[in-house]
């Protein structure tokens, strides 16, 4: 229940949470993690997607929405370095074109597990008034779940991939531009860090993981808050993906893409420090995808941006949070000031 | 794939869940049951609630809304006589008003949650274009999980409870009336059959146990296709909710609210024959519940209704169907006639 970051939007969950009595001893992990995590090693979560809040019928197909919904619930069996075994899909579709939007819909989750080699283990189909709405759990087993609340002073903080394309997409489909090739790409085929995950925890020691749906900042905070540590990330170290570079024009633009574009569903984690870097070489002929240390655990609380230029990116600045509108996420939902 | 009875809606399901690769060795049954069986002894079922398709803000209030998709969902655990653990809730809300709707919700779901013994252990809060969106994960654990798959000819049919009171309820409401108390209380307070189904497992051999939430014609239909039997109901035997015969004006005329109503949330079973008969005094001094016998399993596929006045309500007849949009249930969704 104390594993979220601050901000009105987690308030809410965390209270919504707070609702029922307190699981038994069959829940290992209850909420405040990417998945619950089950007696016998089954992890388990939800993700709600909804027309018009997280993707628009103008943007991407239905074909795509269905995998890319599929692709995101797996992304939190990845946070727990866990092996995807199956997902159940409740969709709920307007009457006009019910047929067809499902049709799209299933050929974008079997393509998504397919990818995942898991399987769709049941569903619910009902009508909508209106959005299509979308809910994906997502199964998974490990026999040692990463958490997100082992972060401890000194770890190293690190990062797979680049971050900011998927918010650079949704920046530009609301500005009313088509994104370029690359930056479709990464808001509408995502890819799970599933095998990334598992081969990282079989050979390091992570101390925390989480995957990248809030966006970096978001997402620390979940960790910090979890761990009871302060995180200090250096924003020139964080990889910033070339198209988000190429689209807001200059590295330092498309900084606050990468810190709190969120969607990219890469992973963020912990570890002592030079664990990381020791198979960082590997990880990259392996995946084709960097790994690269963005900050460091601190005793304390909360997030801080420390190095050249991090004050303009304080997540606190007036400055700064008018980026959240490139995201197309949910999170920003119940603030109280009602944006 | 073949455990859902006919109709354009269930082949909509049927196709749909059709899709990605078949299960692995952990998942035990896959979808076609109430719910899914994972290695250990967990189930787990999705379902999801849309606001002005399953309730509306005038029926009914958010914590009442909140409390009936936990129990509908824990409705799926008792189907499999498993003992709920967990529910998972994503919750989309409409931006005004969603500290408010969000305080309702949360209220109905611990209420929901300590009837039942389970805990809330995850979950997703997002924003909604338009209507409330809910979706309930529910977890149980069951050591024998009774499927839909084992009925065989010879074995009776029996069902708990009485039916159609939930249906009346919409009807009144869809009439502009509001439904007395014990129609209301169906729809809005019904709970889920937990401990009931886990005692009758524990005390007669039931080859095969559904929740009655598509209707007893619609649910018997799903037994008898994942059975490979045919199903006879007697209209006769039909225990119907003296609420709905009330508010018909017949008996005869509240028939086809509780044969096609669904959302009682009540459970039907199979089982050799007098072995139900044997435990019904006990069940209902210990529920205050009745145990009914309405039919009988025989070789065949398909449900047939056989008895006095069966013709007028053969699901099959035009004067039947109408009675179906008494329902506020989904599964009408995708229908080739678009209704």
């Amino acid at each position: 229940m104390n594993s979220l970051g601050p901000g009105g939007e987690f308030d809410l969950i965390r209270s919504f949470l707070a609702a029922g009595p307190p699981p038994g001893a069959e829940v290992v992990v209850g909420s405040g993690d990417d998945c619950a995590v089950l007696e016998s090693g089954w992890v388990v979560s939800t993700d709600a997607f909804l027309e018009d809040v997280h993707f628009r019928r103008g943007w991407i197909s239905f074909d795509e929405a269905g995998y890319r919904a599929v692709t995101a619930a797996l992304s939190d069996v990845a946070a727990m370095a866990a092996r995807p075994v199956g997902v159940l899909v409740a969709l709920g579709l307007p009457d006009p074109d019910a047929s067809r939007i499902a049709e799209g819909f299933r050929s974008g989750i079997r393509r998504a597990c397919e990818r995942a080699c898991c399987a769709l283990i049941g569903g619910d189909l009902t009508r909508s008034p209106g959005p299509v709405v979308v809910n994906v759990v997502a199964l998974g087993r490990a026999h040692r779940p990463i958490l997100r609340s082992r972060a401890r002073a000194g770890d190293e903080v690190w990062v797979t991939g680049m971050l900011g394309a998927s918010a650079a997409a949704v920046r530009d489909w609301k500005r009313g531009r088509e994104p370029g090739p690359s930056l479709r790409r990464a808001f509408a085929a995502p890819a799970a860090r599933l095998q990334e995950a598992r081969w990282l925890a079989e050979r390091i020691r992570m101390t925390a993981l989480i995957d990248l749906s809030d966006g970096l900042l978001g997402d620390m905070s979940h960790i910090a808050a979890a761990s009871g540590v302060a995180i200090v990330l250096d924003p020139a170290l964080i990889p910033v993906a070339p198209g988000a570079v190429a689209v807001a024009g200059s590295r330092c633009d498309a900084l606050p893409l990468a810190l709190a574009g969120g969607e990219d569903y890469e992973l963020a984690f912990t570890a002592r420090p030079g664990s990381a870097e020791s198979v960082a070489a590997d990880f990259h002929r392996r995946f084709g995808a960097s790994l690269t240390r963005v900050g460091l655990v601190t005793g304390g609380a909360g997030i801080r941006l420390e190095g050249d230029d991090a004050d303009e990116f304080d997540p606190g600045s007036p400055g700064f949070n008018h980026f959240r509108v490139s995201r197309s996420d949910a999170t920003e939902v119940g603030r109280p000031d009602g944006r």
